[in-house]
């Protein structure tokens, strides 16, 4: 439809890919992991040090091989979810370290906070993946972390999980543990991916060791990777949001390339949830509407690669699950779920620019998450639906309540909130006049009261601990 | 570009106009006031009691004379507005009998209000137009508020207003003062429209006598008017959203026809804020999505109709400017901005389902709408705008704050909003934890302190002044 928001023509959009195929060529990603290295001068490619250099043709290859869409399979094959194309999902918050308390204030995030949002996952209408570091627990070890989360992950939760990209060996982790529960790593392979992991490009230009690993062990085991680039405009990358497209088309395009090489047609996500500095503290800020247009355009980026797209959903610089903490997550979510993201990551909880989860708003996003999917529903215009007898029978100055058809249809034409005040002002005061954030203080403890563990086979759960205990003491 | 919300086909378009054609010419629209139903008899239309009933072939006519876009010329022609096309305008909350205090407790509005919203329209760098009845004033004598209403929105502000649809007699008082700071009704008349008014059909299928009287004044007049349809699907109108859109279309056409057949070429607008009745209260919503599915649909419409549109802003159905009227708020006026909307009503300041207006939330709201104007506005994707030299400069690892072009662009290339807290955590404690209508409060004081009366001529203003007073008295 019309839309006042940027449409890219294909020739911007060319721009854009020729400006990377050019960065590719002549300067270059630094990739340090050596594996990386190996591969990409076993396929020819051009490798000075840790500095690879791609050719538009090589790209174009492993383009070639990603696919535009996947299936994340869940251990409830109901619960499995599509990405790509007109599917997207919901994803909840991702690398908090902090918990946001109902004063504003903040205390260290633990495993028992993990534990909670892998069970608000379960529970949720709206949410349709577990994630992976919700938070980053303050009390257990950082180096066998992942290993409680993925467990937590399984375990509590029956839906798709994000998977660990936290190292090569923490990669390798993630494919076992998925691999105790599918019944083997053959068996594993044949399901396709089950879990959809977070690979981050250093930008400018470069990819860390955790990350080229970890794609490289990802990519193996046939499961999904988001590669994403993260770029502040103007500090890690150019002032202009047009040099900010190009720099991470190139970016990746070349975790793709890596990826394909590993595993022709391992599936791989065009992601960014690139953003600008805020001119008065020189931080970064994902609250602004620069990163809403880098959404935008990201979406129109990976449909011009027919890939799918990852962004950011519910992003914000408020500290408190606030008036602006909702306009500016609002702004994001809704624009990528419209522009076409496949993979909404952030969709729930997170606040502060990345700082910390608050578990009251990730209650009042997830109620963003259900209306945008009913705003986004596609209404049906007939003569049926259209109804104009009806509308003749009521006629002038009628009313319509009491017609058979309101009935009938009032439950399934209107979208049900879950905490949404509609009361009146009275009824809102004897209520105690409480802010929305306040509500969701009372609903948090009636959604974890309401949470059941999915079933598990016992022997695979058993299986599962038994794997994490030995990882640990090895 | 790629939108998951819904386009509408010409197919669906044409079974909606073909079903409002139906209802025109079958059951027809009441016009409670005479001389409506006199000039509808004078030129020929099927005229039974105070049931008018309309031909295609007449609608068609009335919509060939009834312009795509117009200008709203403001006594400062600098803040003159075009509304139509890709042009756009926000315009503050519209008929809230209370203000909302920071307690979240009501008190009634008086004038003091309605000036102090004037002086912050003046003071906006986002809102584009001046209201009417952004409150209605508990302290003056109804029959003429509006006097006193106009005399404040022409002396205090110098943006362009809107006009007063309160009666015949209150439109037409409306006139006669902006012909006196236009110089005269002549003057006036060639100026074009110097207004927008607000004229509502009584649904289903009815015009009051006081909307279908400031009609035909205002239309004489060549001021702009907004007919617009507010159908609580299930309620005043059919349960289903297609039923609403054709029944709201039946409405606006019929007002529009009206409108022509005063004055061919009066500047209207297709308007609409229908939206859902809310299942737990039964009482209208206007925070679902629900709304923002017509707020879309609207757009299409009179786009398929070629005429400006109007729709509503920031609207809520939360008591407090917390994290649920920012999602709602946010969700319509992007909505609104996004698809096409040209006069985006109730932008700023309206809580509660119209009840009441609050000053921290006008001023918030205020925020989104520049945020909004900032995420449409198009970036240059060209190979200057790219510039892959820099980049290949700066190169792999290297950072682009101290490069010339970050300091020469960053100024420009980045939104700077008003009061949105960027700040990091700590910095955020120490400045006391407020949330973000906390802040709205501190910023208040600061934006009526820097207000400052426009210039007018003192002639003018005396002759105003000397306006209202007759009035009152006769």
């Amino acid at each position: 439809m019309y839309d006042r928001m940027q449409t890219l023509t294909q020739e911007e959009m060319t721009r854009i890919h020729d400006a990377a195929m050019d960065l590719l060529g002549t300067t270059g990603i630094a990739f340090n992991e050596d594996e990386a290295l190996t591969i990409f001068k076993k396929n020819g490619f051009k490798v000075d040090g840790k500095t690879v250099y791609f050719t538009e043709a090589r790209v174009r290859n492993a383009l070639s091989t990603a696919p535009s869409r996947f299936t994340v399979t869940a251990r409830n094959p109901e619960k499995s979810v599509a990405v790509g194309g007109d599917d997207y999902v919901f994803v909840p918050g991702y690398g908090a370290p902090f918990i946001t308390l109902t004063s504003g204030l903040q205390r260290e995030s633990t495993m028992d906070d993990y534990d909670n949002f892998c069970k608000l996952v379960q529970t949720s209408r709206h949410i349709n993946m577990n994630g992976f570091m919700m938070v980053e627990p303050s009390d257990v070890p950082a180096d066998t972390a992942h290993l409680d989360m993925i467990f937590s992950s399984i375990i509590l939760c029956d839906k798709p999980f994000m998977g660990s990209p936290v190292s090569k060996q923490g990669a390798r982790d993630c494919v076992d543990m998925a691999a105790v529960v599918w019944g083997g790593m053959d068996k594993l392979r044949a399901v396709g991916p089950v879990t959809v992991s977070l690979i981050n490009s250093l930008s400018p230009l470069q990819f860390s060791d955790e990350m080229a690993g970890s794609l490289i062990e990802l990519a193996r085991a046939n499961q999904a990777c988001v590669i994403a680039s993260l770029i502040m405009a103007g500090s890690s990358g150019p002032v202009t949001l047009a040099g900010v497209l190009a720099l991470q088309t190139a970016e990746i395009l070349a975790g793709l390339t890596l990826a394909q090489l590993v595993n022709p047609g391992a599936p791989v996500v065009y992601g960014s949830t690139s953003s600008a500095m805020d001119m008065k503290t020189g931080g970064l800020s994902i609250g602004c509407p620069e990163l809403s247009v880098v959404v935008s355009a990201t979406a129109q980026m990976a449909r011009f690669y027919n890939l799918p797209s990852r962004s950011g959903g519910s992003l914000t610089d408020a500290h408190f699950p606030d008036a602006q903490a909702a306009v500016e997550s609002t702004l994001a979510l809704t624009t990528a779920a419209r522009n076409g993201i496949n993979f909404i990551l952030h969709a729930a909880g997170i606040l502060g620019s990345y700082i910390s989860m608050s578990y009251e708003k990730f209650l009042i996003d997830e109620e963003v998450c259900g209306i945008t999917r009913r705003l986004l529903k596609p209404m049906e215009i007939t003569p049926g639906s259209i109804d104009t007898d009806m509308i003749k029978t009521v006629g002038i100055g009628g009313q319509y309540l009491t017609q058979p058809k309101t009935f009938q249809l009032c439950r399934t034409e209107f979208h049900l909130t879950d905490f949404m005040n509609r009361q009146n002002h009275a009824g809102w005061k004897a209520g105690g006049r409480k802010r929305i954030d306040e509500f969701a203080v009372d609903r948090l403890g009636q959604r974890l009261a309401r949470y059941e563990k999915p079933g598990i086979d016992p022997g695979v759960e058993a299986a599962l601990a038994d794997f994490v205990t030995r990882r640990k003491k090895g």
